[in-house]
């Protein structure tokens, strides 16, 4: 039988590496640079027969347009978070499309990507409203984040030796508001950048309307959620490292080739996997995987030069569902 | 004979003022009760059984973006013009596609709006590079406008009473590098916003890459292309006047409600229609119909209020091939 374009897919979650480096000032010729060494890898598994639906973080890019926002409020209007966001999955939709375009056409591959704004629904009830967990933007003296805290309503921590921070809640994504069109998309070929930054994140209000609320989706979460519900086969999660390890950092320190959705929630629950690095990336993959009907299903977490290598489970680490 | 979705097209062109009011502040919460304004007349169109693409202005958003940058350019590292026009690109896509799925979703009309990412190639070697003419983002003092000139390497004019401004080229676009997918997605009844602030400015470069370049695109020319490509028979240019007037201003004023596209080029090069005004209207207009074989093809200009009326005939100004 012949494979659908949908049996042919493939989530790939790029990093912040993928785009800025840590160390560098990370302005954008650097982005583009990054961004051209990601998409040759990325191009060579459209070469390869894959469908790509490429989603991507935006961390240092809304962070940095946060700051703008600010440095420049006395003069102008600030921009709530749901607009920064979409900003930098115009910017970054635009980039990574193009520099992916170009790689395709220099080999002589007929197919092009398509960026598409997305946003993503959560639960506006949901709890991490109340106690805002996710740091974004820049750092502050106390004087300016109490004002900040009093003026804008922000919640705001205190980062040891970098001053205070401001806090936004992270829920869960539950729809992705776009999904019919991108699953038409998928299913015809169209080769898709989606979701970036975790998608914008907006919630019904009680007239039903879509509305933007002040968060952050986690952008891996989001992955698994774009690749549930579009039923493809596999999420790869691009990350600095090429395998995910146990005991990370000490001298027990083990890297994973296999392991099952049960087996990476015990290590998850076991504290192996630590938040804000391996913890969500792996909690994305058990997501992804949780009630799969796919008997093909898996979840790749490996760095983009031994991509193709994992794909073919010769790199990276794999999740797959329980036997 | 059944008609097509492409034959029910209109590419709708929304000026800065469906979006931001001359006279507001612009921020973000009014720019959405202006965009929800106009989105319950767009609805409308879309009730009515019409299929809509529709493209925006973002003079206000990117020069409000450009001056972010430019106020924190001390802190951060800048963002060139054609990403700046993507963030808008992003945010303002987002927002309208919201509104209207809102309006269409309270009206239970089970269609929904998309915005693309859109991409749009001009030559590098036009003139317009060597002169550039259109003035973008803020004001600034002789003592730093020198700077920027030295040091960005910007072209800056004086402008009388209110200081020294940046202009960039605004080269004619030549084609629209998304434009494949978009006719696909309109051929299959897909509801877009694309190529907002007339699209992300590309050329090639000596290799055959796509590359940004720092100028902006007249949105309603992008509309133009945009209709033309695709093949659909109605452009709108939404404007703040409900028809065109010939010797504006004075007692002798006249509103239009038909001319010929020879008519529309005659009055032009009259100086009827000044540039930065309705001048680049009607080369839009004028545009769209040139070579056109399609016999139903018109351009309508008008305001927002009376955009139902006008596509009946009942309102605007309506600009038709040569008989």
């Amino acid at each position: 039988m012949e494979l659908s374009y949908r049996d042919k897919s493939i989530v790939v979650a790029l990093g912040g590496n993928a785009i800025s480096k840590p160390g560098q000032v990370g302005d954008v010729p650097q982005q583009f640079e990054n961004t051209n060494y990601t998409a040759n890898y990325l191009a060579g598994l459209v070469e390869a027969g894959y469908q790509l639906i490429v989603t991507h973080g935006n961390g240092p890019q809304v962070g940095n347009v946060l700051r703008r926002v600010e440095l420049a409020a006395r003069e102008l209007y600030r921009l709530p978070l749901h607009i920064c966001g979409a900003h930098t999955q115009g910017g970054m939709g635009y980039m990574i499309a193009q520099c992916l375009n170009n790689v395709l056409q220099r080999r002589g591959i007929a197919r092009r990507f398509t960026a598409i704004v997305t946003s993503v629904e959560v639960d506006r009830n949901d709890t991490g409203f109340l106690k805002p967990t996710k740091p974004i933007g820049g750092f502050y003296r106390k004087e300016k984040a109490e004002e900040l805290q009093r003026e804008q309503g922000w919640d705001m921590i205190l980062v040891p030796r970098q001053g205070y921070r401001r806090v936004v809640a992270s829920p869960p994504p539950r729809a992705i508001v776009e999904i019919e069109l991108i699953r038409r998309l998928v299913d015809a070929g169209e080769l898709l950048v989606a979701a970036g930054g975790g998608g914008n994140p907006v919630a019904r209000d009680e007239a039903g309307n879509w509305v933007g609320v002040e968060a952050v989706i986690d952008k891996d979460r989001t992955a698994a959620l774009l690749g549930r519900t579009l039923d493809v086969p596999t999420l790869v999660i691009v990350t600095s490292v090429d395998k995910v390890a146990l005991d990370y950092g000490t001298p027990q320190e083990r890297l994973l080739d296999n392991l099952t959705a049960t087996e990476a929630q015990r290590h998850l629950a076991a504290g192996q996997f630590p938040p804000g690095s391996m913890g969500p990336k792996m909690e994305a993959a058990i997501e992804f995987l949780r009630d799969c009907t796919r008997g093909d299903a898996r979840v790749i977490i490996c760095d983009i030069e031994h991509l193709a290598d994992a794909l073919a489970g010769r790199s990276g680490t794999r999740i797959e569902p329980d036997a």
